[in-house]
C-alpha cells in the first residue's frame, strides 16, 4: 500500500515530523501537494463533502481507506505500523505523550512570530513577536530541553528518548532542535553546552542512513520564513 | 483500582478535560491536589527522581504502576479502559484526532489572555491581549465551531460526534464550549445560531446523569480567572 500525505508544498512545518517518520520507515508514499495540481488535491480531499472523518487542516494522511489527521496522531498510526514506537501500551503511551510535549513546543514556537494572530503578516506583529521571542528565548527553551535532557538521563541514553530503539519521539526531537538551531542559532549556541545528550539525539537521527538520504534529497524542503521555524534576526539578536 | 489525578486544584484548566472523562466513567479517583498538603504531593510525584516517564506539567494521572501525562493521551487511555471511544482503529483515532483539534483551540484560548509570555501577569499583556482577542472571536471561534458542526453534520449527530454513542470529545467538546460561553459571552451569543449540533452536545453532555451530579457538586471548580478560560470584559466587548 502506498500512502498518500497531504500538506502544504513549500514548507516543513507539521507534516515534516510524518514525513521523517515515512523516510524512516522506508515505506511509498506520495507527498500530493508537492505535484503541479497537487494544493488543488489537497483542498478537494481536506473538503470531500462524502468524507467522514474530514481534517481540520494538513497534514493530513490517506492510508487505505482511513483519513488520518493531525500529526501525533498520524504518527502514533505510523508508529504502530512500523515499529516507530514500542508495541506494549505503557511504551506505547509514553512516545505519544513526548510527541504532545514537541507539540506544545511547535505550537509556541509559532507564536514566537504569530503571537497576535495567525491571519496576520508578521511585519504587523513585529513588536509583539520581539517581546514574545525573548521571553521563548530566556524561558521556554531551556525549559523544554532541561525536560528532554532529563528524560533522556533517566533512559540512560543520548540517542533515544524511549528504551534502546529508535521512536517517532526520536525524529521528531531531531527536527524540533534542527528547527531551534535554525530559528534562534545564537540562543542554541550559548545553550548548546548544557544539553548534551539531546544534541546526541539530534545527531543520532540524522546520521541514520534512510534519514541522511532524505535529508540529502530535494524531498527536504529547506528552512524558511513561510514555515514554523523562521529565522528573523531581530526575535534571536546576538547575546 | 483507583486513579490518582494530579492537576492545580483551583482551575479547571486542562485537568477538567480529565475530571469529566472520570467522572462520565464512574471510576473512583482521587483529585491529589486538592487535599490540604496536595500541591506539594504532586510536586513530589512529579519531581520524583525514580520516575521512569516523569511528565512535563500537570495534568497527570496515575493508573497502577502507570504515570501518564498529556490531557489527550491520558484521554485516549481512559477511552480505551472504559468505554469511552470506539474499540477499532479507525474510530479510536478518529476520536483521538478531535480531541487534539479540540486541545489547539485550548491554547489559543489561553493565548488570548497570554499573548506575549505565560510567565507575564495578563496585566503586563492587556494591550496585545486586546488584539489577539479581537481576531479570535472574529476568526478563530467560527473556523473550529464550523467545523464541529461540519463533523457533527457528517455523523447525523446532534449529541454526539462519533458515531452513536458517547465519547471523551463530546465531553471535551461541552467542556471547551461552556468555557467559550464563559469567556466570550457576547461573541458566543451572536455565533449561538450558526452552531445548532454544537450547542446540542454540550446540552446533551450537561444532562447525562453523572455529568449533571458532577457539575452541581463541589468536585466541579467554577471557571475563574486563573484558569484557562477567562472572563474579561475588555476582551470580549458588547457588539
Amino acid at each position: 500500500m502506498r500512502y498518500l500525505l497531504y500538506y502544504w508544498p513549500s514548507i516543513q512545518g507539521r507534516g515534516e515530523f510524518v514525513r521523517l517518520a515515512l523516510e524512516e520507515a522506508g515505506v511509498a508514499y506520495e507527498d500530493v501537494a508537492r505535484a503541479p495540481d497537487g494544493v488543488d488535491r489537497m483542498m478537494a480531499a481536506m473538503q470531500a463533502p462524502d468524507a467522514a472523518h474530514p481534517p481540520y487542516a494538513p497534514p493530513f494522511l490517506q492510508a487505505g481507506r482511513m483519513l488520518i489527521g493531525q500529526t501525533a496522531n498520524i504518527l502514533q498510526f505510523l508508529g504502530r505500523r512500523h515499529n516507530l514506537a514500542p508495541a506494549g501500551e505503557s511504551g506505547a503511551l509514553w512516545t505519544h505523550q513526548l510527541q504532545l510535549t514537541l507539540a506544545d513546543v511547535v505550537a509556541e514556537v509559532h507564536d514566537t512570530h504569530h503571537p497576535i494572530a495567525s491571519g496576520l503578516y508578521y511585519e504587523d506583529q513585529r513588536e509583539a513577536a520581539r517581546e514574545c521571542a525573548k521571553h521563548f528565548r530566556a524561558e521556554r527553551i531551556p525549559k523544554y530541553l532541561d525536560y528532554f535532557e532529563r528524560v533522556l538521563e533517566r533512559n540512560g541514553s543520548d540517542e533515544h528518548l524511549v528504551g534502546r530503539k529508535l521512536t517517532y519521539a526520536d525524529l521528531s526531537l531531531f527536527q524540533v532542535v534542527s528547527g531551534l538551531q535554525y530559528a534562534f542559532p545564537h540562543a542554541m549556541a550559548a545553550l548548546a553546552p548544557r544539553y548534551p545528550r539531546v544534541l546526541g539525539v539530534k545527531v543520532a537521527v540524522e546520521q541514520r542512513p534512510r534519514i541522511a538520504s532524505y535529508l540529502a534529497s530535494s524531498r527536504r524542503i529547506p528552512f524558511n520564513e513561510e514555515g514554523i521555524f523562521r529565522r528573523y534576526p531581530e526575535l534571536d539578536p546576538p547575546a
